[in-house]
């Protein structure tokens, strides 16, 4: 059994002390609900709407906010995922960072901008499938965008991962709804997998959250959601148990063939 | 414009003459409604539950059945698609034929087949995107668990269908009433295609079916919903406007990136 908490979160934009204040209360919360693992939204630090700022603010994986971070999970026990804005390569990346209180976070970066906003700030990242262990359980990350794409929960699910930790900043809108209404449960059900996403509410500089968090199971039914406007922090539990009993009456992974391939039926 | 008409359908088990019968008093039905294309459920030929008679009553695409179905289309002025089983290369597909009155049906072979029973019954068909133009409208079809794969829409989607025709047999439970009310949306809104997935109804032999045929358009919405339990004929326009104006605010086929390759953004 692993207790997962997610935060929807007002990001305070361009203030990183100011957001790693914000998460470290909430670890402590997660801690006192039992949870081990606390998903945050995209860009948690820097904020998602804080424009060319997003470079200065940006730091690498051994950067101070990543070690501050990690020494949060360490005293309260709590795993944190983060989006932060990742300089690498001579670049900037927009990432997410699993810190368990360890030496070296899990990073994954995100490869599919959204829009000329994203693209002119951060480079893309070539697909990847990034699956780490937390408590037993085998877990992927994905940023905002990226979960809109099937093609990516796939490389995850075949990659092993069993949930699925998306960090994301889903503005307002139809479209936002949608996603939140039925795309994520969707991508759970279709891979048999657990989905968690976690957004920004309230307005930034530059954009309007639909807040709407939720945490999709595997038979695609909703374990949690969060209302459209409020930080919440919702907490719940991934069941082994159920996690088995929907993959053996869902066999898609099983079952999946390709053009061409020999693989499944 | 294109005007589509669904039919749910109750299928008389084993008796194709009684089925064409029905599928005929339908293609009026929708002829008088202005609809120019008819589709019908999985099998709607032979019957779902039908088992070992299925083989017995399988023909070629050239047979009588197909032969009738397109003299229909051709009368009534209504293209039909239906669910038959094909007599073929020495074996027996689940398959769906394009009737329009012409000389030659398109023929699409379910690549996904579900369960032991249908696997006892049919060869499985190469993963395949059958694209044809109605009234103007590049139309591609899938059968049933094949559209539960996302993989399979994608497909179609690439290769340049605007809509996608789903002949189905769904039976009754929560995965059936997931599938409808959340996956065939998801399908249309993550490719930016219309999906019309057409169901049978009550019970037939050796399944209940859950009926909650549906027409979902790119943005997401419901076109039509039939309802769990009575025959339906649900009759839609596709709006090429509407579908433009989508496919500008959400980008998917555009953005999408795979591993390795230097295609999207």
């Amino acid at each position: 059994m692993m207790r997962l908490a997610a935060l929807q979160m007002r990001v305070a934009c361009g203030d990183v002390a100011a957001n790693i204040a914000r998460i470290e209360r909430a670890a402590a919360e997660a801690a006192e609900a039992g949870a081990t693992i606390l998903v945050t939204p995209e860009l948690a630090l820097t904020g998602y709407g804080a424009g060319e700022r997003i470079r200065t603010l940006a730091e690498p994986a051994d950067g101070p906010a990543l070690r501050r971070l990690s020494a949060i999970a360490a005293s309260s026990g709590v795993a944190i995922i983060a989006g932060f804005a990742e300089r690498a390569d001579g670049g900037v990346y927009n990432s997410a960072a699993y810190v368990d209180g360890g030496e070296r976070p899990v990073i994954y970066r995100k490869s599919h901008l959204f829009a000329d906003y994203e693209r002119g700030l951060f480079r893309p990242a070539e697909p990847s499938a990034v699956v780490f262990h937390h408590r037993g359980m085998r877990c992927g990350m994905l940023i905002c965008y990226d979960v809109e794409f099937p093609e990516n929960v796939r490389r995850l699910a075949e990659a092993g991962a069993e949930a699925v930790l998306v960090p994301t900043a889903l503005p307002v809108g139809p479209s936002g709804r949608f996603i939140a209404e039925h795309m994520i449960r969707t991508r759970a059900f279709e891979n048999q997998v657990a989905v968690a996403y976690v957004n920004h509410c309230g307005a930034d500089e530059l954009f309007s959250f639909a807040g709407l968090s939720c945490i999709a199971a595997p038979d695609g039914s909703m374990l949690a959601a969060a209302n459209p406007t409020d930080e919440a922090l919702l907490v719940i539990d991934f069941d082994p148990e159920a996690f088995a009993r929907s993959k053996r009456e869902n066999t898609y992974l099983r079952d999946l063939r390709r053009p061409g391939s020999s693989q499944g039926i």
